[in-house]
């Protein structure tokens, strides 16, 4: 059972960053994003005032720079070649200042280098210089979403990891549908589905098991009733009523990579309209499964469900596209967008979920993960799509 | 009982704002960050692809700028002056130029204009232009950390929300200790214990409760034993034994308002170095509260902790600052630390939390969250914090 990644594939993966940064003509490069962070050296962590970055110095070696408190954390976990600290922010010498000897001590001064953004950018009260203000370069190259396109392919691993993340979801779902019944509420209905999934979880994965991000869990965002009709709402604590059209959503992290299993439910029965507009959303959905192979743009996904729903005549009830990528963050690229013609490639993982959406009756979406193949595509979600199997009793 | 800030409250904020922008001479602002436009609009998301930015026209009239997906809810929860939405990310037409139309039809093109961050930041797939690439200003001046500093003295209401906050972390901790028992694992302890101190919360707070973050939970972070020698771990569902250390963390959400309460505990029995350690954190943590004063920089408190662990001959196994602001972040400025002088005043929130660390054997911190009051301080978490409430059964 594949509970993390590899060493040798964070190796691996930094010398495919090493690749890209010299397509660019970068020396040496500066990254302060925490998922691509993760990504390079399984380094987790939560992004707080205190800066943290990755350096690649001109000899491809990779530092994390992080603060003291986490200097020995870093060291354990971290697959770097180095590790560097500073006593705290803001200090009586700011961070950046250390960050800085770094850069001057490994060489990195005065070359080409590559950044994504180009300072440390925590909202939780971190103010501090650019590194183009401490230090100047032969050249400053941007390389946001370099690292991004590097994770639009899942190796072998990484899918393993997403698949063992589906079947704890499919969990967590299976709870939730147990406990919504008429006259409970939406927190105490998603709190008892995901603690008593987590606790199966963790009994089943045992101590081996790191999350990096949120255990099972299964929930509605207040997508209850006729708020189901705001795509992405939030927790509202809404009480379950008969008749009610009920949007959920459940996932679990395993080393960071998640999934996303949504579905259509009613509260023990459902009406003709409700029906009519379930069985769109259910036909969107498999109108994209259909359009979905390598080599075609992503594009394509979304023009096929749009011409469904414009001959279906429900196009006016739509609000957002059909998926997005999925992997160590909830959203990623690329997406299934008129506007993103991406081409699909196998081992590309996305969230297939065209919604419908009525005001005064509820919203339409079931969302599946799926893995596109060589040939087509494969479903990591398994939970029922039926409506039949979908009526909460 | 409060459970959310009024709308004249949001109204007044957005009027201390513009005083700012004026203090800047500026004539119109563009805002990016999820927290500053929940502060200043009470409109509540989860950043995605989809670009969501709030503008002040010259005209002071406040735009709130959203995917057609989050249009109708924003309409229903912002308060705010005029809603606009584009179809999709990233869509045939970009919705920055959907932005750009909103910008320049209210008059903001030309103008100088105020921001905090040049363009939408979100990691989850977006790309996009900046605002200065959309349109020309008289001027672009940062107004970065502005809103931050308008957080800082909390309003009655706001303090009112921490305490609610500050009384279910309490009950969540409370379970937390009751569970904590050798042979249990961190996940399922937190999980059991976060779950009921929910549900308690739910039915105590009634349907107009909107966490708009983390409901009631308790958790250790991977703190447990050894392990809890590194601060800020992340969780690593250890097994709890005799004799262990434990860090704690306790908390909820209530409309967005969070407040922090940690404890060192120890599994059964402690030794007579525990005991040593425990006792000069109790003791730093006393020395902190006796210097939380109005007109005294936040480095004072920070200084007189220092001292204390110089003289007890432990400054070696410090590894972080005193303490932060806390309210809507966990985190938020200024900070208990020697290179932030800001000067204390009434209203002010912060969590008081110097920490031990002693490698093999574990970690030793408590976190209160204090209000800077007239005269000094008043606690708002109330937990025991002396060592014999502290042992696990």
């Amino acid at each position: 059972m594949l509970l993390s990644i590899p060493n040798e594939e964070f190796k691996q993966r930094q010398q495919n960053f090493i690749e890209k940064m010299s397509e660019k003509d970068c020396d040496a490069a500066v990254i302060f994003a925490v998922t691509d962070i993760f990504y390079l050296t399984g380094f987790h962590f939560h992004p707080t005032e205190r800066p943290i970055g990755l350096i690649v110095d001109p000899q491809n070696k990779f530092h994390l720079f992080v603060p003291q408190l986490e200097h020995e954390h870093t060291e354990e976990y971290a697959v770097v070649d180095h590790v560097h600290s500073y006593p705290e922010y803001p200090g009586l010498r700011h961070p950046m200042q250390y960050f800085k000897d770094v850069l001057i001590e490994h060489g990195v001064a005065g070359k080409t280098i590559g950044y994504d953004a180009i300072g440390y950018g925590s909202s939780q009260g971190y103010r501090g210089p650019s590194v183009d203000q401490l230090i100047d370069a032969k050249q400053f190259v941007s390389l946001h979403g370099v690292i991004e396109e590097l994770r639009f392919v899942k190796s072998d691993n990484e899918i393993e990891l997403i698949k063992e993340s589906c079947r704890w979801g499919n969990l967590a779902h299976r709870l939730l549908q147990k406990y919504s019944k008429a006259g409970y509420s939406e927190i105490e209905i998603t709190n008892r589905a995901s603690n008593e999934a987590t606790l199966a979880m963790i009994e089943t994965l045992g101590p081996d098991y790191k999350p990096h991000g949120e255990t099972a869990s299964a929930y509605f965002r207040g997508q209850i009733g006729p708020e189901s009709a705001f795509p992405h709402a939030v927790t509202q604590n809404i009480i379950l009523s008969k008749g009610d059209t009920l949007v959920t959503a459940a996932a679990a992290s395993v080393f960071g990579y998640t999934s996303e299993l949504e579905r259509v439910m009613f509260v023990e029965e459902y009406s003709k309209e409700q029906e009519k507009y379930f069985t769109h959303m259910y036909e969107a959905q498999e109108v994209a499964f259909n359009a979905i192979k390598p080599g075609a743009p992503c594009s394509s996904v979304e023009e096929a469900v749009q011409q469904y729903f414009e001959e279906s005549g429900v196009k006016h009830l739509t609000s957002h596209h059909t998926g997005h990528a999925i992997g160590l963050l909830g959203h990623e690229a690329p997406f299934f967008d008129l506007g993103d013609h991406t081409i699909m490639e196998p081992g590309m993982v996305f969230t297939v979920e065209p919604g419908i959406y009525v005001r005064g009756l509820g919203g339409f979406r079931h969302s599946d993960t799926i893995l596109v193949t060589e040939d087509g595509m494969e479903m990591l979600t398994y939970y029922p799509r039926d409506i039949d199997s979908l009526i909460c009793k």
